[in-house]
């Protein structure tokens, strides 16, 4: 603990200290009971505030989109944070140090809340501590969260489908569209963005997008389900940003008004709830494995006085 | 049960009725309570037979290999059983068809007991299911068990790692030995087999395996490990397996003098406990999240009146 209580830290998070927030997110990153006493905070003081995430691979201009957008969003004086969760240590590249000064525009706003994320030692750690950072966000004030992460590995693209509205963001050119339904983005995808749409292969891009979006969304469906739209955009230049935004609220404005926005919490919440359950028997199996009790039961299994399920059962407690 | 219990099998079995043997490990495959009855009554009354585990890439000769073996375990009169590890289901391939058909050779024979194993429905389920099986013939009194498996997955290396004496069999060619490494069969293997040692490479082969041995063996070691002896084979005519027997006893000798048989065996009862706690623990996760506790319990987390931590820890029944 820092000396002051998740709670405090909360109250002046609140009140537009952005170094309370910071606080609280790195004893979110850093787990433990600490963690678990800001996580059941947050949860209970959050609900408000409505998550963005914004993907696609490598250098498809996510970080110079996502500034653009907190721009936008910063237009109405509206606080936003921004979560950028890194596969790897922050800094470490040439491309990501250049999208994190570009962020730096900014750094002088009070307004606006930036944070990286990384990656912590063990498996499946970013999609634990993601939603309970996005929830202290939430909880501190902020009504949009933007999330942005490369959509590469399945745990990047399990943390980004976790936001209200997702953005998948591509490159004009052959493949990107095909790239992008390997890595599973296209069953995430709220609203695609073909970033650099100046370049050549744009209008393939969408012709292949599109033929894909046909494959699962029926053009005529009357039924009134979002079909996710295709915004071209120079993120550099500012162009079709305003058009992604007005996109998001879109989308936005559909899930609250047919209750699925409510659906979609739901089945987070339950994702969120298996994850914890089965990091939770993960330790436990590993600390079952370590230790006196074990070797002691090992040892008479080995020396055939009990049989290895018996000795389960002994391990785990019951005669389950 | 099929009406007879598995103790009446089993002394049934060690009379030489190769029917309750095989009632026993259709019992051992299907899994379940009955499983675990046979799995610790087996338990109780083995450790007299030895393992021999036989692989290699497909189409390298292992049945041939494990037939040839087989006859000259019988010239002693000596009974053997043969466990063949299926990756996928059995008989469903020319090469594995004709395999087991030449495997047939033994069929009249009342002193060979053959069985193919093939995967059953969930993850693991073979590294679970083999060790039974072993000990079932173990204790129906074969004192000799071949488990031959194809070397190509992490569960196919680790069952046949299992075993006391495990022989790789590679075949000439470039890239053979280099492949072996790759998939982690250097590390497992006690002695090696180039079979259809009459081909072109076979001595680039045998240069290769060897050079890779004087990276984790010193020639000169005089500590007295063992190094994995290279043998030439033709499996098809009979070249070679007099003295892969030879190699085979050789290293049980080995073992057996330096009671590294113990700490082999010691090891193998601490990783069969631990895979029996993780796969009773993946259950219970799999459980958990199914059913209307967790629905409840998720209602409750999706409405902020409890955190996740705290459903998780009633979910598993505990303040951990």
């Amino acid at each position: 603990m820092t000396g002051r209580e998740p709670l405090a830290l909360l109250d002046a998070g609140v009140d537009g200290d952005r170094r309370s927030v910071a606080r609280l997110l790195s004893m979110v990153e850093r787990g433990g009971d600490d963690a678990r006493a800001v996580g059941a905070l947050a949860h209970a003081r959050s609900g408000g505030g409505y998550t963005v995430g914004i993907t696609g691979a490598p250098g498809a201009g996510k970080s110079t989109l996502t500034s653009s957008l907190v721009s936008v969003v910063r237009g109405d004086d509206t606080r936003v944070a921004v979560l950028a969760i890194d596969p790897s240590s922050p800094f470490t590249g040439g491309a990501i140090l250049g999208d994190r000064i570009r962020m730096q525009d900014h750094a002088l706003d009070d307004g606006v809340f930036i944070r990286s994320m990384a990656t912590r030692g063990h498996l499946g750690g970013l999609s634990l501590a993601t939603p309970q950072a996005v929830r202290v966000l939430d909880a501190a004030g902020f009504p949009w969260v933007l999330v942005e992460t490369v959509g590469v590995g399945q745990v990047e693209v399990e943390i980004v489908g976790a936001a209200d509205t997702t953005v998948v963001v591509v490159n004009p050119g052959w493949g990107d569209a095909v790239q992008a339904n390997k890595a599973g983005l296209m069953e995430i995808a709220d609203v695609f963005v073909i970033n650099k749409a100046d370049r050549p292969g744009a209008g393939e891009t969408r012709r292949d997008l599109s033929a894909m979006l046909d494959l699962t969304h029926d053009p005529h469906d009357e039924h009134g389900r979002w079909r996710p739209p295709i915004i071209d955009a120079v993120a550099t230049d500012g162009t079709g940003v305003d058009e992604l935004w007005g996109q998001i609220a879109a989308h936005r404005a559909h899930l609250e008004s047919t209750d699925e926005l409510g659906r979609r919490r739901g089945r987070r919440a339950r994702e969120e709830l298996t994850r914890i359950v089965a990091e939770r028997l993960l330790l436990r199996a590993r600390e079952t494995s370590e230790g006196d009790r074990f070797d002691d039961l090992a040892d008479r299994v080995e020396s055939r006085g009990m049989d290895p399920w018996s000795a389960a059962d002994m391990l785990l407690g019951s005669g389950s």
